[in-house]
């Protein structure tokens, strides 16, 4: 096994093999997106240097940005004093949220206890998607 | 129920209930620590200005700050697309991690695969946390 190998089986996992990444944009630190990685995702995120993670609902690894092109270059991955949690600073290509927004985290909470959108959308989901096709 | 405990409980939680939640530096946007909060911790962060968690392992509702001091003064909550995740944008009184650091995530993956801190401690956790007294 090598150092690397050794390394990330060196972190904890929750008990769906999983851990959380918090991957922010390498410019401004804006969180762009949270998502989930196993010890294979993390791998191959480290050794190609681009992300990939483990979808919890469609139970598969999907490469960000394997079907909108919008991928993210890693630019340095860091955990946390627990080991159980990654933080990945990346260039993000397009943006990071389906909904086409740069970062995921696009609604913040009100004073009257409910959701306002607080960005714009930099790109139209359905034409880079191309949903309905 | 108020429109806040509608949106709270709007929210995706996982099986056991709870949500993460990334805590940045409302200054400097740097990931300072990942935690989890069911509805009751994330109502309590919202109605005291104070970020208040559920330990996994100790299994108990905890405020940050309550042991060192070193609260978080709620600035913003944002959400993601999903409903699945927490950003709480805070101003961290002294400094997030129980290491001495100011945030968690003072680790960096080398080269040649294992981690650097990058970080320098800002305090003395045996003194603030008044270990073996």
């Amino acid at each position: 096994m090598s150092k690397l190998e050794e390394t990330v089986k060196g972190l904890k996992y929750g008990a769906d093999g999983l851990i959380p990444a918090v991957i922010v944009d390498a410019a401004s630190k804006a969180v762009l997106m949270v998502a989930y990685m196993d010890e294979t995702a993390l791998l191959r995120t480290i050794r190609t240097g681009k992300t990939h993670f483990w979808s919890r609902s469609r139970r598969e690894y999907w490469m960000k940005g394997e079907s909108s092109g919008h991928t993210q270059e890693v630019k340095a991955i860091y955990t946390d004093c627990d080991g159980d949690t990654i933080v990945i600073e990346a260039i993000q290509n397009g943006a990071a949220c389906h909904e086409g927004y740069f970062s995921c985290f696009y609604r913040r909470l009100n004073a009257g206890g409910g959701w306002d959108v607080v960005a714009e959308k930099v790109f139209d989901p359905d034409k880079v998607y191309k949903r309905g096709e």
